[in-house]
């Protein structure tokens, strides 16, 4: 027998690749009877309709979110506020409100002021997602055996924090509850760094003229071509994320410069074993990630010879 | 009818993940008539005789050297020089000789002196490989739709330039013919200095104590796990390579290192539209890298959903 929906009634706002991602799953996995879809793009509203992944697409926000006792705030996080100012008026008594955003620190800080206080508020965070962006990017599968980590303010209630905890185990991922805070230090190390430095590096190869440029792309499969793929991330949601997170970006960013300065000297010196004992202590950490089912083993992430 | 042989002969000298892929590929494709397996390791040899990739691994190198028209060395470059002493004596006249060697310019200096004048020298560097190391991480495919980058030198033969090109041709590769010292540099861009970045954000986070460490690995797929896979590659290669080509990489860390100031800043001061016009410029790079097939266009590059 299939369990019972977690939820009503799901009003997301913002159906991009994570948004589409959580309506497909919903309805598959049977989280929530009904799915309303709220976007600020009529364009992208349309698509939804098309693609037929929520019940109301309408974009009627009265409508919408009457009777959802599920609200998840999928938008930039540069707009959270905004779309927190938009949503207060029509939200329930009693309702759950939530978010995807990669930053919480600052979401918290700009969400808060705008909602009532009869609605309950535990940010969260996905750590799903793939280059692609937009309502046709998304898939029900996206979370599984992906962490969803929640930040709930000290005085949330327990009943909500297990009410949503249990959507997020539904659709397939696994849930971690934290600080906002300390949210922000870890993502900023394993999420908005080894972006910023890849936006970087492809960067410093766009520098360079089209002769060299095309060599780049031509050479790409020697390592450069990783980089591009998380390079490829949607520039509004990133640009956003690196603002919100600045203090913990640019002391990670710190950290980073100091050890790159370490290996250039060791480089400009020629200290080999400096350099072999560098990269034999960098394995042991893939070890662990693919142990722990984070990424398939398989060479090349199992491109195939692509 | 199956295209005959382009050599009689090949010897290969090291046979780890490239020298192993090029045994299985070369027979594979019917590119040469006998293979002899050379390695500095006697357990490696023992395992090339179990695999049977080669018709001869008893590492002995009168005989594997004997009427071998093509010789390649697939060592890692650092030992290029002592590999090219080792099997001098034991050259057959009119031999070709090439390498595999990440490194171009150094590989050349290192070896040349000890090669004889009746033999033909044509460096060689399949931009080719995964993470993984040692003769059972070989696969025949390994070239296929990947380049190859000659670099001969001047006074070079035109018919032995050919039938290397042949060769590669023939076991899958697309081949470019380019100066060492330009190929040294693109690859210093493209595919060293990655790989230097890629080692120094996991030692960033190595640098963590272990429950930062966990939490890392727990947490990577939103954007670190990609910079580990290829900062598992081979320690000593690396090692290799960065000492080998040390002014290359430095002069292009030294460019990496500027553009990073500058998006420091930009983050530091809240540059919002800075930071966008960054993001949105690195796209049309990985968009030409997929529209020339150097990678898959499948979201997460084809992990489905680990």
């Amino acid at each position: 027998m299939a369990e019972p929906p977690i939820f009503d009634k799901l009003a997301l706002i913002g159906i991009g690749l994570i948004g589409s991602s959580i309506a497909r799953a919903a309805r598959e996995f049977g989280a929530v009877r009904e799915i309303a879809a709220l976007d600020a793009s009529a364009e992208v509203l349309a698509r939804v309709r098309e693609l037929a992944i929520a019940d109301d697409a309408s974009g009627d926000y009265a409508q919408a979110l009457r009777g959802a006792d599920l609200v998840v705030v999928c938008a930039p996080v540069g707009v959270a506020g905004a779309v927190a100012a938009q949503i207060a008026p029509f939200l329930e008594p009693g309702a759950l409100v939530s978010d995807v955003g990669s930053v919480k620190g600052a979401v918290i800080a700009q969400m808060t002021p705008h909602l009532p206080e009869t609605v309950h508020f535990i940010p969260a965070h996905p750590i799903a997602g793939t280059e692609f962006s937009g309502p046709d990017a998304g898939f029900a599968t996206l979370f599984r055996n992906r962490w969803c980590i929640l930040t709930p303010p000290e005085d949330a209630k327990a009943a909500a924090l297990e009410r949503l905890s249990a959507f997020w185990t539904r659709i397939g991922a696994r849930v971690e509850i934290m600080s906002a805070e300390h949210h922000d230090r870890v993502l900023a190390l394993t999420s908005h760094l080894p972006h910023l430095i890849a936006y970087n590096i492809v960067g410093t190869a766009d520098d360079f003229g089209e002769e060299t440029r095309s060599e780049v792309v031509k050479f790409s499969a020697s390592g450069f071509r990783d980089f591009t793929r998380i390079a490829a991330s949607d520039a509004t949601m990133w640009r956003d994320i690196f603002l919100a997170n600045r203090e913990a970006v640019l002391d990670m960013l710190g950290r980073f410069n100091e050890d790159l300065t370490l290996l250039q000297r060791m480089i400009r010196t020629g200290d080999g074993q400096g350099l072999f004992d560098f990269f034999t202590r960098t394995r042991a950490i893939r070890r662990s990630i693919v142990e722990q089912g984070q990424d398939t083993a398989a060479p090349d992430f199992g491109r195939g010879g692509n």
